[in-house]
């Protein structure tokens, strides 16, 4: 619990007057030994789907804890409807974009495999985990999904029609701001956003993409800009110009 | 040397034809026992003021690179002028907020003790090194200026009033693309961005800041974001409606 921020904790359990939430060890670890928290102090619960609840801690112990649901805070309300697709990148940098796409509010993450990604295996674990973290801490009442990796012709053997797909093209294409104010783009409501990995899509990858009907091209600027920084800053603009930053 | 990328170097010296530049120890031993070149290899060498060159290893050794000028490969042309005035954080994200601010084209580090700010210290050196780092790697032909750590307050005092200082208020604002679009921002053809720390600005800071005419308060959406992925949005926010994004 940092400058008085409330602690928040995602849970599976469904959330209802009255119930009873068994945390997990984990978790009441952490409200233990990290946060030291005790029998009867408060933390706030959310599970995607019930809003979110002030819940009193009944008792603590070595690997669990229980919780009393006392009331519903807020009212769960949709959220951004915005997938992150992206070429997995070294652990450091993965961890990052998990944590970082939560915050902005991406609500699926998906790790693709593409020609020149070097990663093998893409602990999705942890990155279930850091996203998660980053939805209890930025104040979110979801939390991202995360999807098994797929390799780039499976996603888009699988991606809906109706969702538009911006890919971010270090080889060129519109810049973001403008393409992204095409009434196609904006009024759909939803969207993707697709990323390479460090050494970018190669070239069949490109000219595969660039021929869908779904798929938007889009230039981040003049800089070369990492994997994981170009997905962190095309969330922004997505929420700043289309997105629940607008309003 | 990554994926075919040309190694390029920032050097202080200025670079002309028939230039021989002695690259300092802490280059030349990155140049030898990191990247592995020896002499006869090229690399491209800016210095912020003389386009990008070309250069040959002509010798190196342990602890000294020669390299010989051959031919300038880019003309120096303006980059952004873009300020990122933010309270350092803990090492690690101010780390990562050199870099990605270096590779989202800021012109100008500026680190801010505020009330809230629990950082006694910052590592100046430290926060050029990585800002150099990742302008070398996002093929920028400047660097950014570190300025030293000010208060809030003598930051206040020394700005220039004819540049527009984003306030990112996480207790309200206009949504950033808004205030963007706002002729006096946009036509100022300059900018700063202000982050605060984890804790936020105190209210009488922010009181202070809002009553300064150059200053427009902007909000970054509904979530709670770090003070590093404020700050990173915020600059990507810019560069792609107002900066060298657009076009």
């Amino acid at each position: 619990m940092k400058d008085g921020i409330e602690t928040r904790l995602y849970v599976d359990a469904a959330l209802t007057d009255g119930a009873v939430i068994d945390v997990g060890a984990e978790r009441a670890h952490y409200l233990q030994s990290v946060l030291r928290l005790g029998a009867g102090e408060t933390v706030a619960l959310f599970n995607g789907r019930d809003g979110e609840w002030r819940a009193r801690i009944d008792g603590i112990g070595k690997g669990w804890a229980s919780l009393a649901l006392r009331e519903r805070t807020r009212d769960q309300r949709p959220e951004s409807d915005l997938w992150l697709v992206f070429a997995p990148i070294k652990r450091a940098r993965t961890d990052f974009t998990g944590q970082k796409a939560a915050e902005l509010g991406v609500s699926l993450l998906w790790p693709i495999m593409t020609r020149h990604t070097r990663i093998k295996r893409v602990n999705t674990g942890r990155l279930a985990a850091n996203a998660i973290e980053a939805a209890e801490q930025s104040d979110r009442l979801t939390v991202p999904e995360v999807r098994a990796p797929a390799t780039l012709a499976a996603m888009i053997e699988a991606w809906p029609e109706d969702r538009p797909l911006i890919l971010c093209d270090e080889t060129g294409g519109t810049p973001i701001a403008a393409a992204l104010s095409d009434p196609a783009v904006r009024g759909a409501g939803r969207a993707g956003l697709v990323t390479g990995p460090e050494g970018g899509f190669a070239q069949e990858e490109l000219d595969r993409l660039r021929k869908l009907a779904f798929v938007t091209r889009v230039s981040l600027g003049p800089r070369l800009l990492r994997a994981d920084t170009a997905a962190l800053a095309a969330l922004a603009v997505w929420q700043a110009t289309v997105g629940d930053w607008v309003s």
